[in-house]
């Protein structure tokens, strides 16, 4: 991972004998985006397990959880762009033509995970349940409709 | 990348058919520890072709950028777990024996990183480019130390 980028920077400042290597900046891009999702999915899934009741509540946690996972939301999307079409990816083909909704869908998560940070920094547990309803749902209608069925 | 994560929550909350998926809880850690490096990487990339003059020095976005860096920063280390040691990854086993070294490398690139937010923020572009060496610094020890060198 991110080979290219690291190896730039540290061979431009610290003068270290560093190898090309072949990543192009597209396929940065797709690496970086593809971070940023499982960032959001690592802090989602812990929430998750919360709201399903496979650990306990944890107002603190959550909370916590929730500020990162909006702090992360509106990171991908800048590597979006369609001259990584062609890297390999998960994104259906669809999300190219429909750029414009994607981003709108992402600023639908901006909003959805920004609340549901505050809601969960407000303390109520019924209500951030179902804030987390509400961003599952904006997840899930984005992936339905730009993102590779997991076989 | 977080098929698991991501089709758990999705399975529980929205009632989808979804299948079982292979990856593990330890998969799903490196990947988001991978991820998290990678933000850093792609957001210190920027940075460093301005410090190199690779393009022209943009003080709002360089803070903007070193902003995003010091919030993911000290996100990766709860996903080094030693239970994660037989996972493929780029971590060389050194870094699970000296665990409380590798950590406080990381305390050190929050604070690092904080550093380079608060001074780029300033507007200083000499402190900047400084801290912005200071810091890759820090990430280039704790790589030379426990991160495979690419081939």
């Amino acid at each position: 991972m991110h080979k290219r980028t690291f190896t730039l920077v540290a061979a431009a400042l610290l003068g270290g004998q560093v190898a090309a290597h072949a990543e192009s900046k597209q396929e940065d891009a797709v690496e970086y985006r593809q971070g940023m999702m499982m960032g959001m999915a690592w802090n989602f899934g812990e929430m998750g397990a919360m709201v399903k009741g496979k650990v306990p509540f944890d107002q603190a946690r959550f909370a916590f959880l929730a500020g990162r996972m909006a702090t992360l939301a509106p990171m991908p999307v800048e590597a979006f762009t369609p001259d990584t079409a062609d890297v390999k990816s998960e994104v259906k083909p669809e999300l190219w033509k429909h750029l414009d909704d994607f981003k709108k869908r992402m600023k639908d998560l901006e909003d959805a995970t920004a609340k549901l940070a505050t809601v969960a920094k407000a303390g109520d547990e019924g209500a951030t349940k179902e804030q987390f309803g509400a961003t599952a749902k904006v997840c899930k209608g984005c992936h339905d409709e730009y993102h590779k069925k997991h076989e």
